[in-house]
């Protein structure tokens, strides 16, 4: 399976179609704009294995959950993205014959991934009957800048012979959701339309009644025999006849506009998919890509890391970066980042704690400010249904969610839901990681401030006072590692609900010298008091942490060192990974880490432990880390880096950077691990080159994997852009945006400005 | 909604009709023989709020699991016994009005089941429009001896005017299970035929392919007028019309046989079926009635249990003996007893280690040796299925399962199924019950033994040795306390685990010595080796006990007291039942116990113990247990009896009898808590009576309830009768059957012979 995609600095190029292969290049061939997104299908039809999905982003069914035995606090739903109406079709049959790639006898396929243009281009020469040969190809972009529009140029070539082309330019809306449940569709049909040379469908889905209208117009550089408008139940389109003489290329070109009565009133939806789709039409195939072209351009002018002497990690860092920026564009505070983006069904299309864990740091450095306070604001808004959360769970303050879309919990496992809490934790921390990156603090009085002080009454209510031992303790949680449920005290969460605490405390008094009138406000509206500030500082005091005094390092949970203590090389092949070989329970006795816990607490709050305490725990938990959450090796590679172990450090970001290009966990399938690709973005950028912001300041401790010759990334930080290149023999740091900055390198301030450059030796 | 059925000695009695609690009484008025069982359904139609329910025993279908999130190891199917075509049907109009006590005005209705005769009797008055009434009547049994017989007694008299009368006997096969998870229907159609006074219904469950006929015939005592055959899929039946004069009772009864391809070969069963309805037809109603009756007063003979003084209680276990004895007759050995019986279909009908730790010792004291014989022979022919379930989860030995009715595990979280494994320990601890209460030495030999080493080898590989401690541990794992889950170190499972394999090392000395031969058949075929003998006896010395040395008492598992730690009495009434009004991770979190955990193994091993050290674990543990399980409160009466504290033990005792009769938990409507009942027989026998079989002599510690005037029960010992009378005064043994006995009274030895009896004061 692995290594099926050519390398290429900028490309993923197929070369040759491997049918059992066709969904996994579906997946990384995928493309999207923030507002939707389609994964890699065929225009023409395909008969073989395939999953068509088109998906529109915050357009979700609440599907019914599923459960063995229902528990009292069960969300009702689970919301799932839509797939919705799929507009790249063009039904294609030359000489009568179907063109159809699971039937049709062709050669030289290949279909390409361009990254730096954002687009996919696929080619092939079908062989016809009797060996006349005619040349496909198809290009398609998904307009970077006007979201809502999308084109497709459909080419055709006839290379021997004279050829009779049907052409059936079509949007089709009888479409499913593999994941639905119980197998229910998840649309009503409103309407559709097809004129001489567009169409439009117009689609609600059930339950939660968003309307949809996807309008097309097409093109095309050749006179038209006949010509027939299709109009069906969720189907629409003309259906052409035409004739191209031997070495004569038709091209079609579609223009697709696709809006919502999330951004338009109802009435209004179809009017304005209609308006733009014809729009672009007149503007034309070429004049729409060249502004797609262009707003792609600037986002890799700031987003871009670079690596000299390994094009494989060239190939894979690139690819996790483009696919981020095609998933999130920050342009909607409504939306937030799913585990699989546009690119597939698994999860539903919905919100994790990934976003503040693992991206928010990505787009807080590669985008400009407002991007990463919409991903807070996203939380800022479901604060009253974390509210109600709680309360459901009978606690007060608030519990974020562990998926969701709408605010509401959508998970149905009561050990996630009631029980993996410490997503609480890191919604508080992504207004620290904000407020630091930002200086805008500002935020913290308007949005952060109620944020955090209803997760700590949350906290404050979670935790068990135990007399005895004059501690507090927090029972009965999952951690990161979710290979474990139902455990008492996992350091991680008892760490980080402490850290909440304070840093919400810390918020208060800002606040309260900074803006008294708004600390009046919010103390009446939030309920709080003196007393509670103390119990605050009580829980802080007094919270019990588990310790491995053999070892000299925190303990994961309450009795992790009771187990069985193997390491992942005792593991045999047949039984890795776990998840597939290994019955729950095996796996929930064994010591086998799912993923970074103690670490990843340890990547938080690093600056609490000196080296030598980071590599004893690094030396403890590593080894018997299994890695089974595409989030995990990203974190060990960081701390990795920062002890000082390249060569983990390295082969760890490895495993993460191509992770789905190599079809590492068999499952790229199934759509890609888009949130884990932010965390091989911090591989390199947090980890190899040492990069944090601290007091305002920005720092960095940069080392040179040995495979590569060098790499450069850049940093968008408070109005500046500034290049970091980290070569073999030295390091650059090159303002090219913005006013004057100290930084510090490996503990040493230096100013960056924009005429000249710090140049250092490489240690 | 209680106290709604009237109290009688061998009587429940609905007076009065209320639409409401029509569910209810339907459960508590179900009839069986241990070969099927009805709901207490009319036999007219009702159009109103109903479970039409009638289930032959062994005859399920596997319907698919539902999941979440679906892990490895889980089971495809959960098996449910299939709703099967209800045979008890008339359908009545008289002068042309459909007779439906949803619709139509009546008075005077009683329902009344007859637990000394085992049968059902209805009757009302129906007033027709104009006021004229019509009385009617209905009686109903399932054959005690002839197990596939029923017969239904339909009677309408019209008291003041003369009536035309549309009578419709019929067999209904549209019927489906309510507890279907997607909504599948469980049955093929084979066949149906009606002729003149007779008719038959063949289906066949789909999956598992049970082919079950029914077959009827009727006679009537009045001519008919007119007659029509019906044969509908799944429905044929006989509709006549006739007319009754003012005062003239119409009789009509229905025969009814019940065969499946449990019993016969495909090609006979209809043949069969016929032939059954057809001689019973022949044998008349009055006639079937007697035998059955017979039947009854038989078992009556031998399990009854007689109160004095509190008519409350003595219908209370009169209908948990009534209903354990329709459940199961012991007469096949591949039936077991599900937790509802035949009286609904929550939990599917199915085998639970209700079993073996509640029901095991009601049948063994109340009916020959052959009956507790066939329930452990059920767990015997399941080895091969367990050693495969315990294979699945990577696992040496055989895990019998939580849920099944084939051997196979049914039921689908991974908290119980794989985490739940104490059941082990009490299928093993029935083998010791057994061989104890019959002396029956070679089952050990023949049965017993592969069961015990299979079990055995199933803990030495679950356990987990700790170096650091030179102890063994078992982690990850749910006690008979299912408000906890993956906790560590339950001291309920190690402690049956430790017992395990010390009586399997016994039971092995046993065969060794008294039969040598068998003894190297079974090292042979269980590969059983000294060096495992050994690895178990080094278990069995090193085990891990949590314990709370504060309170000088075992700890549930390791770290309850790290628990917020509160008492029953702290609970609001709104928070009570904990499961309908509790997140599920508050009560994972909170102290309370659901049913008795501790105390089950102190029941189980109370040798083992001192009269203080019972005492102090009673009452650290009884105020923190809530008793939301139907099993726990007679475990808890029990050990309050054997400590003396009679008032609570009395009190408990009254929380089991009328469970259902008083609709305790809200939820009888779902059908009756059949294994539970046997708990309650525990209650006065084991409890009050202070009954207990050890080395192969009956010992008995009495005493009477404070309310009751005297009480008695019978023991079935070894081929003997005891008679055992408890009253305010004196106490009696008397042998009613048998050779004379040596038994044990408040530390005495005494003989209890035929002609005279032992009376003792009470103490």
């Amino acid at each position: 399976m692995k290594k099926y995609f050519k390398v290429d600095k900028w490309n993923i190029i197929e070369e040759g179609f491997d049918k059992k292969y066709n969904r996994t290049s579906e997946s990384i061939m995928s493309l999207a704009n923030g507002h939707m997104g389609i994964r890699g299908n065929f225009a023409e039809k395909y008969s073989g294995d395939s999953l068509q999905g088109t998906y529109i982003a915050g357009v979700y069914y609440p599907d019914k959950t599923v459960v063995g035995w229902w528990k009292n606090g069960y969300p009702e739903y689970f919301a799932k993205i839509a797939n919705a109406a799929n507009f790249i079709g063009i039904n294609v049959q030359i000489n009568n014959l179907q063109v159809d790639l699971n039937k049709c006898n062709f050669i030289d396929f290949s279909r390409t991934l361009n990254m730096k243009d954002a687009f996919l281009k696929r080619e092939f020469t079908l062989i016809l009957p009797g060996s006349s040969r005619v040349k496909i190809r198809e290009k398609r972009f998904l307009h970077q800048i006007e979201k809502e529009l999308a084109a497709v140029s459909y080419q055709i070539k006839p290379l021997d012979k004279k050829i009779n082309i049907q052409l059936t330019p079509y949007l089709d809306g009888n479409v499913k959701n593999e994941d639905a449940n119980y197998g229910d569709l998840f649309w009503n049909n409103i309407e559709q339309k097809s004129r001489k040379k567009s169409a439009y469908l117009s689609m609600e889905t059930k339950k939660s009644f968003f309307l949809v209208s996807t309008a097309m117009n097409w093109e095309i550089n050749s006179e038209i025999n006949s010509s027939e408008n299709i109009e069906k139940k969720n189907f629409t389109g003309n259906k052409i006849n035409l004739t191209a003489d031997r070495g004569e290329e038709i091209i079609l070109n579609k223009y697709i506009a696709v809006c919502t009565s999330r951004d338009y009133n109802k009435n209004r939806v179809r009017e304005k998919a209609v308006k733009l789709a014809a729009e672009a039409a007149q503007k034309g195939y070429a004049d729409l890509f060249a502004e797609h072209k262009k707003g792609w351009s600037e986002i890799w002018q700031e987003s871009d890391i670079k690596i000299e002497g390994d094009p494989e990690a060239q190939q894979g860092i690139r690819f996790n970066i483009f696919q981020l920026n095609q998933t999130y564009t920050g342009h909607d505070p409504r939306l937030n980042i799913g585990p699989k983006g546009f690119t597939g069904e698994k999860y539903g299309g919905l919100t994790y704690w990934d976003t503040e864990a693992y991206c928010l740091p990505f787009y807080l450095a590669t985008h400009s400010s407002s991007v990463g306070r919409n991903l807070l604001l996203y939380r800022y808004h479901h604060l009253d249904k974390a509210v109600e959360n709680a309360d459901k769970l009978g606690l007060k303050g608030a519990l974020y969610p562990m998926v969701t879309i709408t605010g509401e919990e959508c998970h149905n496992e009561w050990e996630i839901t009631f029980e993996e809490i410490h997503r609480n934790g890191a919604v508080a921390h992504a207004v620290k990681d904000y407020i630091d990156y930002t200086g805008d603090k500002k935020y913290l009085k308007d949005f952060g401030f109620p944020v955090l002080a209803e997760i700590s009454k949350f906290w404050e209510d979670r935790v068990t006072y135990n007399p005895r031992k004059d501690k507090y303790m927090i029972l009965g949680v999952t951690g990161p590692n979710e290979y474990e449920n139902n455990i008492n005290n996992n350091w991680y969460t008892n760490k980080i609900a402490v850290w909440t605490l304070k840093y919400t405390l810390q918020a208060k008094d800002f606040i309260k010298k900074e803006f008294p009138k708004k600390y009046s406000e919010w103390i009446d509206k939030l309920d709080l008091t003196e007393d509670e500030f103390n119990h605050w500082r009580d829980i802080v005091n007094k919270m019990y942490y588990p310790y491995l005094e053999d070892y000299n390092i925190y303990s994961q949970q309450d009795g992790y060192l009771d187990k069985e203590q193997k390491t992942r090389e005792e593991l045999k092949d047949e039984d890795i990974p776990l998840y597939k070989n290994w019955s729950w329970d095996r796996i929930l006795r064994s010591p086998y880490i799912k993923q970074a816990d103690v670490l990843q607490g340890i990547y938080y709050f690093k600056e609490e432990f000196d080296n030598d305490s980071i590599k004893r725990h690094f030396e403890f938990y590593e080894p018997r880390t299994v890695h089974e959450s595409s989030l995990s090796p990203c974190i060990y590679s960081i701390i990795a880096s920062e002890i000082g172990n390249q060569e983990k450090a390295y082969q760890l970001y490895l495993r993460t950077s191509r992770l789905d290009l190599d079809n590492y966990n068999y499952d790229t399938d199934e759509g890609l691990h888009i949130t884990s690709m932010a965390g091989t973005w911090m591989s390199i950028v947090k980890g190899f080159a040492g990069f944090e912001v601290k007091n305002n300041k920005l720092y960095f401790r940069p080392f040179l994997p040995e495979k590569w010759h060098s790499f450069n990334f850049k940093i968008i930080f408070r109005n500046r852009r500034i290049k970091v290149h980290i070569g073999k023999e030295k390091i650059k740091f090159e303002l090219e945006k913005g006013k004057p900055l100290k930084i510090s390198v490996y503990g040493q301030d230096r100013i960056v400005e924009q005429s000249s450059c710090i140049t250092l030796k490489n240690r």
